[in-house]
């Protein structure tokens, strides 16, 4: 997507050979500064995962398949056997940086298939080949996300001729969260971009106000109308029928289809069933873990910092409003323990669709199965 | 309750006569700052309501009474006729200061029944002893409120002996928001107060951070263990056991129980209903508007400034993690639009009992009734 009218993905490298760097969009930086981080090591990559320079399901699996192509290129000068030894502690290493996107385990074993059995240069140039591969396929299954979700879209606004159609999004789902297009946004930018009249309520996303300057940010940057709200709003707009329909990412969808998800999506979910407002989760498959079924029971939920719930960042703005740099202000009394949960799963039952890049299928392991038989 | 150690109600007067006072606690510069603000007028009473030097339903009922004592001292050297038409000023403009909070409208009510066919000194004794009544009871059926919720916590502790029993609450129903004690807090404190182990889970509450910044401190300075939360997190606390009662305060009821509370408050009750977690609105009975029924359609619902939305104050953190004063910042783009309603509406079919200075009964008209047999 563009920022300032120039194309840019979420994550590439430039340069060639030794000089090859990767570069990464610095997301903590947003929207205040817009700000390229270049990553040198695989050490370099999995602090950006872990700090959330970058984020977003589809970008943390991009950005740990590149991982791995870097930890292959300190490797090189080892044997066969140092080789391996030290590239599974890398991948480990990797793995271990967020514990509930599936994308990141699943970008991890394709790159492991892609390097078994080899070391060295060969081994540097398949770990390219195959971020390369993840990176593209990332971008594409977004696309055509975009494309099945604007048919949910225009369905929609055919019931509602010349009217605006409200859209409710939770958290970032946006092409800043993958590598390319995005999840939940795609099809509104498709939409948008097709000429339909949509508008976004943009839910800020506590803690870490994703929606607030994230999802705002690449809107805003594409001129798509939208509004950021609380994220205690929504059910009152849905009870006065000014949502007509909910999209939102996932970082980890089960078999059955239970949606795990930014904190707080299971409150929209319930608010959208209780108003019969239609609820769709949108992802590529990368996003499914098909091994588990009950998400509630069996996704881990990763729990983060109390800071992130007792300190709010921004621009700060001086007396008469203007801004002056960044700053964090403490919202809480000095001793006020806190607690943060990142995640929370969104039954199946409360889910009218999921949006993927094979087509809209519902949310249960039959229909699920339908898209993705291969998994049978 | 207590400040330090020492009892304080939010709102009183000192001293005598033409020099008599009207204080309160500047709730807006909580938690940062203790600052108790003089009030001299009606026009500043009207003042601190609007800006939210003090809020709460019970509190802007108490200082909206004061206020028409204010307004009868400033009016009392005027004729009958004169006295008349200026108070009826001075109530209308005290009664559009906050639209959703029913307690406004039924203290103007009392006190326009108190100085009725009064004027000058009369009638200002007689304001002062209505404000003072209306004070006065705010805090016993707040205190009366405590005894009967203690006992639905009590009867929820006996269910898991020595276990610590974890209520929800949201945005700030204590002491702060009444005259003394609180409605959804006074249970909370009864109940510590007798020794029954609680933990308080605490809605941050945005966009004002009522929860962060007004509950977390009185439930401090009484010493009652409890974590601030942000509001996406409490679905995920219910589906996991983590909750074992909700309770919140209300702005107003109406007849047949349904109740408007700080915006997010439905979505609580969604999540409770979903996870059988019991869910009560504790209120005095200055909350109920029984002239009302349909609650979602009937109750007028405050817009308030989307500056509320994109700014977030606290104590501002230097690189050391240090405090250097109060500061604003603004957490997303410059030119994002935000919109910030103030409540919404849970249907009475999502709670379980409303706890009154009467006793508890279930959220529907024969029940209130039976509370409140002279409403029939």
């Amino acid at each position: 997507m563009n920022v300032e009218g120039r194309h840019f993905r979420t994550i590439w490298t430039e340069g060639d050979g030794e000089g090859e760097v990767l570069r990464i969009i610095d997301q903590t930086a947003l929207p205040h500064e817009f700000r390229i981080i270049d990553l040198h090591s695989v050490d370099e990559v999995c602090r950006s995962i872990r700090e959330m320079w970058v984020r977003g399901a589809g970008l943390i699996g991009a950005t740990a398949a590149w991982g791995v192509w870097l930890a292959a290129r300190e490797a090189a000068h080892l044997s066969a056997e140092e080789f391996s030894v030290r590239m599974a502690m890398s991948m480990e290493a990797l793995r271990v940086t967020r514990p509930t996107a599936s994308n990141l385990v699943w970008a991890l074993q394709r790159q492991q298939k892609a390097i078994a059995g080899l070391f060295g240069a060969a081994a540097v140039d398949a770990a390219h080949a195959e971020a390369q591969a993840i990176a593209d396929e990332d971008a594409d299954f977004c696309r055509r996300i975009g494309e099945h979700g604007r048919a949910v879209i225009e369905a929609i606004a055919a019931r509602k001729p010349g009217q605006t159609v409200n859209i409710l999004t939770h958290c970032n789902a946006g092409w800043l969260a993958f590598v390319d297009y995005g999840s939940a946004l795609s099809p509104v930018y498709a939409a948008f971009d097709a000429g339909i009249p949509v508008h976004v309520w943009v839910d800020e996303t506590r803690p870490r106000n994703q929606g607030a300057s994230l999802t705002a940010w690449e809107l805003g940057q594409h001129g798509v109308p939208h509004s950021l709200i609380a994220d205690n709003v929504g059910g009152h707009l849905m009870q006065h029928g000014m949502v007509d329909m909910v999209i939102t990412g996932a970082d980890r969808v089960t078999l059955c289809g239970d949606a795990a998800n930014k904190i707080g999506t299971y409150l929209k979910a319930l608010a959208a069933a209780d108003n019969a407002v239609p609820f769709y989760v949108a992802l590529p498959s990368s996003t499914f873990d098909f091994s588990l079924r009950n998400g509630v029971l069996e996704i881990p939920i990763e729990e983060r910092s109390a800071e992130e719930v007792r300190v709010m960042s921004g621009s700060l703005l001086n007396e008469n409003g203007q801004t002056a740099g960044t700053a964090s202000v403490r919202i809480c009394p000095e001793f006020t323990p806190a607690r943060n949960w990142a995640f929370d799963v969104t039954p199946a039952r409360l889910i009218t669709g999921l949006i993927t890049e094979r087509g809209v299928c519902e949310a249960s392991e039959e229909s699920v199965l339908s898209l993705y038989p291969e998994q049978k």
